[in-house]
C-alpha cells in the first residue's frame, strides 16, 4: 500500500512543481521580465497550466485515491498521509466536474475582458464593459451548473476561495458586522485631524529601508525572502524556503510600510508551512480568508497598534526627518488609523474597508440570484454605497468599475477580504490569551513570540485540514464577527474626542 | 495534412514552452532566488525536464513525423515547415535512442560529482575526483553505445553540441590551427609591456554603466533585454523578445566590459531568430560553435579592435579617470590584446585560449580511445600543456582540475569554443566583403550595419538548417582555420616591436 501512496505522492509532486513554476514565472513576468516578453510568457503559462491540469485530473490519480481508501481509514486523521489523501480527493473530485473546454473558455474570456475593463474604467464607460461582464457571468453560471452539492448557487463561487464555506454563513457574519459597523463609522468617521503631513514627500529609498527594517523583525530573512517593486503588490512563493514579496513606493504616501507588513504576513504563512509538506498540494495557506487574516494581522493588529509605534516611531522620525520632524507620535498614530469614507476599496481605512466588501458580496449574490440586471449594476452600486458609507458616488470609475476581479470572473473572492479581517482578530485574541505579554514585546521591537505561536498553531498546518477545521483548531470555534467588532470599537472610540 | 502539421507544431510548442520555462527558472535560481530555495528549485527543474522529455519522445510525435513525410516532400526545403519536420525528426530519433534510465543516471551522477570536483579543485586532490571521473566516462561510454552511426566514438559526444560535426574534421582544423599558433604564440608571447594599471581599482558602478553603454550600441534594448550580476556569467532567454544577459564585476579587473560584449553576442543571436520560429524547437542558435562564434565576434573582433577603441577610448577614460587618466590609448589597446601563456582557460587571452582547448580535445579523444588511463590524466595534461604553452603546470588545481565540464559528463563541448573562434572570423570576413566600410562605422560608434547583416544572414535562420548548412549559407563554404590564423597573425605581429 505504501507503494501506491508513494506513487500518488510522486504524481502530485510533479503537478505541484508545475504549479510552483507557474508562480515563479508569473512573479518574473510582473517583476523582472523585459516588457516585450509578455506574449510568449503568457503562452508558456497557459501550457504549464494545461499540463498541470491534465496530470491532476487523470484517471490514474482517481484510481490511486480509490485504492488508497482502506489505507487512509487505518491512518490517524491528523497525519500528513491521511490529510494528503483526503484533501487531494476533494480537489480531484472538484476538478473533474469542470470540462476542460469550459475552463479554457473562462481563461480566454478573462484575458479578453481584462483590457476592455481597463479601458472602460479609464474612460468611465460601463456600457463598454457590460458585454464582457455578461459573458463572465454567463460562463460562471455554466460553471455553477457543473456542481449539484450546494445550498445556493453562490456557494459554488465561494468554495473556490474558501472551501466548504456557505453563503448563508457569510451572510450571517456580514449582517452582524454591518449592523455594528455602519453606526460606528458614522460616529468615528466624522473625527477630523490635521493629516496634511501625510502627503510627504517621503523619499522612496528611506521607505524601502524602513520597510525592510520592520519586516526583518517580523521574520523576513534574505536567505528565504526577497522584496521587490511592482505595480500591484502581491506575495508569491516557489516553496517554503523561497518567498517573494512585492511592494511599491510613491513619494506622495507612506502606504508602502503597511504594504510590506501586509505582504510579509502572506509570506510568513507560506514560509511557515511544515517542511514535511513541501512539494505536496498541502504546501500552501489553507484559504483566501485565512491567508488574508495573516496579512491583516501583521499589517493592522500589529502594524497599526500603539505598542508597535511606541517602538518604531523614533526610528520612523529619523528616517523621514523632513516630514515627521515636528509631528508627534500621537498625531501620526491617529493619522494612520483615521476612519474616513472614500470611494476606492484598496485605499480604504481598516474600518470602512469592510463596507466596500459587504456591498460587493451583496451585489454578487443578487447577480447570481438574478435579482439585479447587469445593466442596472451602476445604479444598484451607487445607491447601496451611499447608504453604507454616506457619500454619493461621482462616477462609475470610482464606483462599479474600480475593481479588476469581475473582468476575470472572480466572483466569490471579495468576501474573503473581510472574512480575513474578522478571523485575524479571533486568532489574535487566542494568541494573546496564550501569551499575555505580547504587547510588551512589541514595545521592545520583539515579534518572534507571536511569529512562533502563529507558525506552530496555524502556518505549519498548511492545507492539511479544511479552513473550518483549521480555524477550529486555532481558535476553538467557528468564524465569529464579535471579536472583530469589539476590537474596532475599542480602538476607534478611543480616538474620538472625550 | 495541415491538421497533422498543426498537431505536431502544437505538441512541439508545449515541449518548447517547458524548455523555456526551465531556462527562466535556471536564470532565476542563479540570479534572483533566495539561497535556501535551491533544493526545491532543483526538484522543479528535474520535473520540468522529465515532462518535456516524455512529451517529446512520445510515439505520437513519431507517428506524426512519419505521416508528414509526404507533405514534407512537397515543401520547399528552406520553408519553416519543412525545416521544422526535418530538424524535429533528427532530434526525435536521437532522443529515442537514449533510455530514460541512462539519462536520469547521468543527471544524478553529474549532480553528485559536481560538489566532489569543487572540493578536489580547492584541495588540489585529483585522487578524490578520480572515481567520479571514472563513473562519468563509463556512463558516456554507455551513452555512445546507444548509437551506431558514427565514424569514431567521439563523434557521438561532439554531436550533442555540434550536430553533424565529425571528430576527423575537428582534428584537421585544429591541426592546422596548432601548427600555426604554437610558433606564433612563442613569438608574440614574449612581448612585454607595462600593464600594471590593469589591476585597477575599477569602480564597479562605472563598469556597469560603461558595459551598458557599449552593448546598447550593439543592439541591447531594455524592451527585450536585461543585464544582471551572477557568479559565472551566461546568457539565457525565454523567447526572442526576452533575453537575459549576466555578468560580474570586480574592482581588480575590467574584464566585465568584454564579458558584457560576449554575452550580448549570444543574446543578439537568440534575439535575432525569426519570430516566425517562436515557440518551436527551431527558435535557438543552431549549435554551440555557431553561438560561440557570435559571442567571440562581438567580444574580440569588434570589442578588441582599434576602430572600436578609437571611438570608445575617450569615454572609457572619462569613466575611469583614476586608472586611465594617464594611460594613452595605444597602451590600453596593447594591454587588452596582450598574449601571455597562463594556466587558467577562462582567463586566457584571445590567442592562447585555443591551445587550452586543443589540449582538452586531444585528451578527451584519448580518454575515449582508451589510450590514456584516467589515473594518468594529470601527467598527460601537464606534459602536453608545457609542450604547447611553454610553461610548467604547478599543480592540478591550475591544471587538469580547473574546469567543471568533465564532472558533469560534458565531454565534446570544449572544442566548440575554438571552433567558434575560427568561425567568427570566417563570418566576419564575409560581412566585411559585403560591407567594406564596417570599420568606419565602428569609429563612429555605429554597429547597426553589422548587427543587421548578422541578423539577416545568420541569426534569423535559427535551427532551420544543420550547423554545416548554416555555415555554408553564411560564408559559402565549410569550416576553415585559415582566416582565423591570418586574422590573429596580422593583429598580433603588428603588436611586436618592429
Amino acid at each position: 500500500m505504501n507503494e501506491r501512496y508513494d506513487e500518488l505522492k510522486s504524481r502530485l509532486a510533479a503537478v505541484h512543481d508545475l504549479r510552483r513554476a507557474q508562480e515563479v514565472l508569473f512573479w518574473d513576468q510582473t517583476v523582472m521580465m523585459p516588457p516585450k516578453g509578455s506574449p510568449v510568457r503568457s503562452a508558456q503559462l497557459t501550457t504549464l497550466d494545461r499540463i498541470a491540469h491534465d496530470l491532476f485530473v487523470s484517471d490514474e490519480i482517481g484510481w490511486l485515491l480509490e485504492e488508497l481508501a482502506p489505507y487512509e481509514d487505518g491512518l490517524d486523521y491528523d497525519s500528513d498521509e491521511a490529510s494528503l489523501i483526503r484533501t487531494t480527493r476533494r480537489d480531484w473530485q472538484k476538478s473533474r466536474r469542470v470540462p476542460s473546454e469550459l475552463a479554457a473558455e473562462m481563461v480566454g474570456a478573462a484575458a479578453e475582458a481584462h483590457d476592455v475593463w481597463a479601458k472602460a474604467r479609464q474612460e468611465n464607460d460601463f456600457a463598454l464593459f457590460l458585454p464582457h461582464l455578461e459573458r463572465a457571468v454567463e460562463l460562471k453560471r455554466r460553471y455553477i451548473d457543473c456542481f449539484d452539492d450546494y445550498d445556493e448557487p453562490y456557494d459554488v463561487l465561494l468554495d473556490d476561495y474558501e472551501p466548504g464555506m456557505k453563503t448563508a454563513e457569510v451572510r450571517a457574519v456580514f449582517d452582524d458586522l454591518k449592523r455594528e459597523l455602519v453606526p460606528l463609522i458614522a460616529e468615528v468617521g466624522s473625527v477630523e485631524g490635521d493629516d496634511a503631513f501625510m502627503s510627504g514627500p517621503w523619499p522612496t529609498d528611506a521607505q524601502h529601508a524602513f520597510s525592510l527594517r520592520v519586516i526583518e523583525r517580523f521574520g523576513y530573512d534574505p536567505r528565504f525572502f526577497r522584496l521587490d517593486v511592482t505595480v500591484h503588490p502581491f506575495a508569491a512563493s516557489s516553496g517554503t524556503q523561497d518567498i517573494r514579496l512585492t511592494t511599491r513606493y510613491s513619494p506622495e504616501d507612506i502606504t508602502s510600510i503597511f504594504t510590506a507588513m501586509h505582504e510579509c504576513g502572506h509570506g510568513l504563512y507560506e514560509h511557515g508551512v511544515s517542511t514535511s509538506l513541501e512539494r505536496t498540494p498541502l504546501c500552501h495557506g489553507v484559504s483566501s480568508a485565512l491567508h488574508e487574516s495573516q496579512s491583516r494581522l501583521w499589517e493592522n493588529i500589529v502594524g497599526r497598534s500603539r505598542p508597535f509605534w511606541n517602538h518604531f516611531y523614533p526610528a520612523l522620525q529619523e528616517a523621514f526627518p523632513g516630514v515627521l520632524g515636528d509631528v508627534e507620535q500621537e498625531r501620526w498614530y491617529r493619522a494612520i488609523n483615521r476612519v474616513k469614507p472614500s470611494y476606492i476599496r484598496v485605499d480604504a481605512d481598516e474600518a470602512t474597508y469592510n463596507l466596500h466588501i459587504i456591498l460587493r458580496f451583496e451585489l454578487e449574490q443578487e447577480i447570481f440570484a438574478g435579482t439585479v440586471a447587469l445593466a442596472d449594476l451602476p445604479e444598484a452600486w451607487n445607491a447601496r454605497f451611499e447608504e453604507y458609507l454616506g457619500i454619493p458616488v461621482p462616477n462609475d470609475s470610482l464606483g462599479v468599475l474600480q475593481d479588476v476581479h469581475w473582468s476575470g470572473g472572480g466572483f466569490g473572492y471579495f468576501p474573503t477580504y473581510s472574512l480575513g479581517n474578522i478571523i485575524s482578530v479571533q486568532i489574535w485574541e487566542r494568541a494573546l490569551a496564550d501569551l499575555p505579554d505580547l504587547h510588551d514585546g512589541f514595545e521592545q521591537g520583539e515579534f518572534g513570540q507571536l511569529h512562533d505561536w502563529l507558525r506552530e498553531n496555524l502556518y505549519s498546518l498548511g492545507r492539511k485540514f479544511t479552513p473550518q477545521e483549521t480555524l477550529e483548531r486555532v481558535v476553538g470555534g467557528p468564524i465569529d464577527a464579535a471579536p472583530y467588532v469589539r476590537y474596532l470599537t475599542d480602538k476607534l472610540t478611543a480616538l474620538t474626542p472625550a
